[in-house]
């Protein structure tokens, strides 16, 4: 069995990294997402395991002395990693792993996991991320000015990254990200096996 | 205007390089083919400026010496080259140029371009290789065991280019072409633009 790649997807709050990677994963059964560990509390609607694994801020701490998250970051006061070994086992199976993270975190993973794919999601424009932040009910001004200020931060991050996909119209964003991936795997390193005739 | 992208494509004798090429610029009226000079003998069907410009040893030596070849090789007796003007004009034009050669000029592009695009197309086996080069009319048994002699020594270049494209299902490979194209462009280096609003 062929192991998974692994994919890490950043972008800035409202450019709709979300919808874009339910999208990819609806149209690809290979796509599977990370589930994150989190200290911060369960909301009505979440499911623990699914949405996050939701710790304490002890277990949270043990993790990191046993080395046991891929990356790490802080939130808002919370603490939020993606727990390494249930990476690995969805790649061993085959699937590729979608890491849904913030820039923090995925500097860490390309780091620890230089194969790992990087993908950076912008907006058209800040106008529009502005506009997709107000039009998702957040009526307090001063809470989009934040989140704006925060993806300008962002985005000096982003050249880090491999890829950059614009959000525009969503079909088109996945289109881009299925076909980075589609290329990803025609790199020569993982097409070897189709040349070993001629050895 | 944006540039085009250089783009080399190279594989064997009989592996549909020519059909896959012809295929993608029908699908993609951005994409041209770079018309290559020659020493052989114009044929009865062949037109001069279409398929090759077809000048004398002479006027090849000369060009040589003027370093006006992006790429030159020999083959069988004859000389074969890449005018770098014909190419700079249409990459200036905005089109994405396709060069389609033989490994040894592949490896002079790419040293003298490192921005080019490299593409190696193989068949799905050496079987089925030997199958299409004896579809194709070539009825001399010697002359299908020397081709394939030869793709022999081109898969052991290929390794040097970017990525592999398996010719198995033409449509199949025209889409792998297409996705290595547009996974390019999305590459951080080429999409810089997008996060200039964040400085």
């Amino acid at each position: 069995m062929k192991k998974g790649r692994l994919i890490v997807i950043s972008g800035p709050s409202g450019v709709g990294k979300g919808t874009v990677v339910k999208s990819l994963m609806e149209r690809d059964p290979q796509v599977r997402l990370s589930v994150s560990a989190t200290t911060r509390p369960m909301r009505p609607n979440e499911i623990d395991g699914v949405h996050y694994f939701f710790i304490s801020h002890e277990k949270f701490e043990e993790m990191i002395a046993q080395d046991l998250f891929l990356e790490h970051a802080q939130y808002v006061g919370n603490r939020y990693g993606t727990p390494e070994d249930a990476v690995n086992r969805m790649l061993e199976e085959g699937y590729d792993v979608i890491l849904e993270i913030e820039v923090q975190g995925g500097l860490q993973v390309m780091k620890r996991r230089p194969d790992a794919i990087s993908i950076f999601i912008v907006a058209p424009s800040f106008e529009i991320l502005g506009g997709r932040l107000r039009g998702r009910g957040d009526t307090d001004e001063e809470k989009v000015l934040m989140r704006l200020q925060q993806a300008r931060m962002e985005y000096l991050v982003a050249p880090q990254y491999q890829y950059i996909v614009v959000n525009d119209r969503l079909e088109d964003a996945v289109s881009d990200v299925q076909s980075i991936l589609r290329a990803e795997s025609l790199r020569t390193k993982h097409q070897q096996h189709l040349l070993k005739e001629a050895l």
